[in-house]
């Protein structure tokens, strides 16, 4: 029994700029049933307002308290603890932190930042870190293709700095189980009632599982065959989201 | 009883710019004692020609042959198997790899690059790697004292290429035992006759003693009170290279 569903976005709702096929009607009627619902993604260089315009033109039925992203975790994070973040980011992720009070830098923050990673960057994230800063990464992914071959994502740089400061990373986002109770906040059901639906094996099911939420892999988006050998315990397998839908509200 | 020696430079011969004192009249002796010598260094932006004049020009007797660099040491790895370099190091070293044939990149090479190490670079690196080519890395230092504070060294980058491209750097410098081998090539002794001396307990004395060789440690340079306590076997401990040399030639 679903009595609570967190949806990943890309390659589970949509691709590119292309809601996935039936993706839009499952998701109404996933809303119309009355179950609590979060949209979840670990989202790197786009901020929150951007994802929640880019859903609402599709045509998703969400409002804003129903998105949680991982720099907005991390936002949460500095605020609750009142840190100033050294922000080693993408400048396009930028505008999610530019409310944040201004003070010294006492945090480091890393998420793919591809040019912002020069050695100037780094070293003054690296000076923090030895005055005993905290380093909060948003992902830990080793490369993604860009337009001109493989890049270095933000996981190579969150290495380089835990070794060279003798730290390590807290990061905020799938697959930490913390991530995955923080979206589920407010739903009043246990984990276990929960369903985490996305088309990464390793980041939305496992790391659902892991944080004791049941898991349903879809195989859209980044599904390979044979992914679904890689799950670390019992979780549902369907072809989309429409049939993710179809078997919660059966 | 040694039958051959192998010095390290900095902080152990000189401090900067001065000789430390009764070092130049040590090596005199070690020299006219007729004991095979070989200066070994891991410098990571200075060129062994740069090297060679600093010592000469502190009076130090030394030919050509004697210096054993790690840099260098990656120049005749490359020669050796036809390599053709994408060199991410500091610009000053590029002229001991001048001389190479050039072509297509087929092995990356990493030292200490400071500003060279920016995200295009890095990129180009992992892409060299991606498709198979060799990481080879000179010195695996984590940070160092730089005028306007701590800076990365080189290590931190090198973790950031491994765990991006899944691979792992073959290193030639100190404390790698191919190296103190290569450096003492032509000596006509067995390891365990040669004696390794450095102010450096973990790179210059644990490495020999690794690699076989005999160590001496000296409380010049870097040495902190309590460094003998690091030692990874049985080593010489002497104030100064003056006083290896009295014990050499006992």
């Amino acid at each position: 029994m679903i009595k609570g569903v967190l949806l990943d976005l890309s390659g589970t709702l949509y691709q590119g700029q292309e809601p996935i096929s039936g993706a839009l009607a499952a998701v109404e009627r996933l809303s119309a049933a009355g179950l609590p619902l979060r949209y979840v993604t670990n989202t790197s260089r786009t901020p929150s307002h951007t994802v929640l315009k880019k859903l609402q033109r599709l045509g998703f039925p969400i409002d804003r308290d129903q998105l949680f992203t991982a720099p907005r975790a991390v936002y949460e994070f500095l605020c609750e603890r009142e840190l100033h973040p050294y922000l080693l980011i993408h400048p396009e992720l930028e505008v999610e932190f530019a409310d944040l009070p201004s003070g010294e830098p006492d945090a480091v923050v890393v998420a793919d930042a591809a040019e912002a990673f020069s050695y100037a960057n780094l070293n003054r994230a690296f000076r923090l870190l030895l005055e005993g800063a905290p380093l909060v990464a948003v992902g830990d992914n080793r490369y993604f293709r860009g337009e001109n071959g493989m890049n270095l994502d933000a996981g190579p740089f969150i290495r380089a700095l835990e070794y060279a400061a003798g730290c390590k990373a807290q990061f905020l986002g799938k697959p930490d189980p913390a991530f995955f109770h923080a979206a589920m906040a407010g739903f009043g059901c246990g984990a276990n009632e929960v369903l985490m639906v996305g088309d990464d094996v390793s980041a939305d099911v496992n790391g659902a599982l892991e944080a004791g939420l049941q898991g349903a892999l879809v195989k859209t988006g980044k599904y390979r065959d044979g992914d679904q050998e890689s799950l670390a315990g019992e979780a549902w397998v369907c072809s989309d989201i429409r049939h993710v839908v179809d078997r919660i509200l059966e």
